[in-house]
């Protein structure tokens, strides 16, 4: 039996989708602000901050934020929270470069990708101004957007295509998949603690008021903004104690 | 007012303690054996291994069982179980090592050290022989029990004396702590995802039957198998594929 | 002045083109088998360990098995070697996955991409049969080599110019970078200790007699292979024992 | 053969010493300003950064401070530095709290530890004033200093004792060690990146002008010193930039 046989998703069956939204879910979660309390405790109070464990937080607010303004960042460590993320490949190399997370993604080499693509959205703004270092970016002309749009819809349909062709000829999925862009969405489960992900943040929003500016593409922004509103309603007080101490990760 | 005077735990308050065990508390954990299978399955399923969350592992015995042999080790990485550990400082200095971890411990610069101390209990063996790289532990005699308890008894209590006689002085705790010795006890939060709990476990337990053998101080063992005991109830089938496997870690 | 009018690469000045090998070059590196018999020795000898620096290693190939043999894996960290890696991106996907390891790479943002891409060689097999978990790779027929390359080299023109029109009409790299596809070559530095290397080349060549087989696509093995060659030469009976202990990193 | 007939070091053979400074050397390094430039540089100029490999780095001080300056730290990764050091066990039980670091320690288990033991200096602080969080070391009294010396001299001189009287009956090494203290010198070779080291600096390290205040205890700030003087000789133009910015970690 012939690979193409084996294809579980036959020409057709997979219409092309253009999308200009990230998609985020939280999947589980082990992080509160309680947890920060026992975990910097336990250095003054050694077994005593087991009393700790569960408590109110609420009262602990101001030894949040101290740990935070100080960089004291172990104590955020003994959390863990895990995304679902559908975003297109070129923020998944982004994201990845990340080292102290947990990542598994779908793979090209075992599935038949799905023709699911990125386009920016007429909000994206396009064109890039300024020198190295200090970019920035301004609203492309209706123009700018309409070429940017058919050469993207244009280049993936017809990549897809030979995708689909070199499947259709027996060609192994791994191979085949070498035309597609990197604009294709991909989908992974990605498992972080607060502290990593705050650092995470810091990189990879551009807020104003950050001690330390960041300039990230946007698109992972768009990833980013939705990891952080989970963690803001998982972890009120940390991520008040982020915002105050200028977005820096303890 | 003197260091002295604000010392939280006046002379005789804490009686010295000697201990022959170990204490491991799972505080938390977001571990089961599902969750290796939503991470392992949006390799081939994408998006649809979200079906998967939540799911019962129990027909997945097969994969998981895959998955630990064939060593792909990341998708037992999205869990997290957090324990609170009392044991001598000289066990935690081996825990430490292991780097994939995170910990908070008690600190003698912020804490005045309780005097509890570990003594061997007298089913340790005391006794090595053979050679570098095959060494065997056998029972001691009673008399070489009696030598070491004492010993350690002697010693710690002496310690403890000076660790008290400077502090009454007025000297710092980080300065004082000097004289205390390793088999003081010690407490600690360590969080570790499953990949990284097996590792610990391949290395810091000895058991027949495994891949590679190893040959852990007794102490840390004992800290190893209530660990060991917690994910066995937390995560079975992941546990029985690490047994499965040779314990080797995937 | 438009982010058109900066670009630094003229339409025309860089043609395309397809290449079908990998680039390895060794950029410099701090490792050596003596290197681990210093690190190996201060467990039993201390301070005394230090005559062993930079003596000759060839006197402790035992000692260099036995710590494979028994993984004993930190003595071989104390290492770095850094390449300098030209492959296509979905060879980088791959390789990033390797946490223990530093990175730089080209940037899609902050510079126009050249188009080099990648095309499978007459040797690249490019049939996959068998069962999820034990794929197999057989020859293409000549058809299925003609029909691949065609493809992919049509699909890369086809983008590679749609890139060039949204630059030409200022659009930001990093949007236009969007339909450019996952066999453009990128450029990268990686270093890595020899005990992180002989872990990325358990994982990413396939060879008889490896304890744990792996099934690593062969672009990244082409990378692997030219790494290996690096390694085995800087470090011969490192390598040595590695290849003796079935290719388990320690 | 008894234990006790094996022992390498036989009673009397080592006096017991007293030592008040620390031992750092730098046993081997890989790494110098030039190979932040090539790092850097492959982002903007892919393969044309190989040109800078080698290359003078002094016309590149702009770039290493904006690197340094606006946080960004791969750069400063493909570089390693290899330092044996002697310090007591409470100086390396904070130490390998660092986790981006490679260790190789002596070991009590394997050897038969020798009895070097750390006493303050005359100029060691010896007086903790404040409230946790802001605590202050003021110079203690003549009297302090000696009741601090005499203990810790006590107390070991009494451990090692124990402890010798434990090996001569027979019983193992890493259960004898039990008594020792942790003032008790032991030996370690680490290997970190630059930019592990500047976070390790910028931790241990108490300076005027730090953007983040640390509080490290003086016994690993002495460690710390020692290692930043080399440091600053091997990457001058590195370390320069870590003080402009305020010795934060980029």
């Amino acid at each position: 039996m012939s690979e193409a046989q084996v294809r579980d998703t036959p020409e057709g069956r997979h219409p092309i989708q253009f999308r200009e939204e990230m998609t985020v879910e939280l999947i589980k979660a082990s992080a509160s602000d309680s947890d920060v309390i026992w975990a910097a405790r336990v250095s003054t109070a050694g077994e005593q901050s087991l009393d700790a464990v569960g408590a109110d937080a609420s009262r602990a607010e101001g030894l949040i934020n101290y740990l935070a303004r100080e960089r004291h960042g172990s104590p955020f460590e003994h959390t863990s929270m895990t995304f679902f993320i559908s975003a297109p490949i070129f923020v998944f190399r982004e994201f990845m470069r990340h080292r102290i997370a947990s990542y598994n993604e779908e793979s090209g080499r075992y599935r038949e990708l799905r023709p699911v693509f990125y386009v920016p959205s007429k909000e994206r703004r396009l064109v890039q101004i300024g020198k190295p270092g200090s970019y920035e970016f301004i609203e492309g002309t209706p123009e700018q957007y309409e070429i940017t749009v058919n050469a993207i819809k244009e280049s993936c349909t017809q990549a897809y295509e030979n995708y689909q062709k070199m499947l259709d000829a027996g060609v192994a999925r791994e191979v085949a998949r070498a035309v597609l862009p990197v604009t294709l969405y991909s989908s992974m489960y990605v498992t972080m603690n607060a502290r990593a992900l705050m650092n995470f943040l810091s990189l990879r929003t551009a807020r104003e008021g950050s001690h330390f500016p960041s300039y990230p593409q946007r698109e992972i922004e768009m990833v980013a903004e939705k990891m952080e509103a989970h963690f803001a309603q998982l972890m009120p007080l940390t991520y008040g104690a982020f915002q105050k101490s200028g977005r820096v990760a303890p």
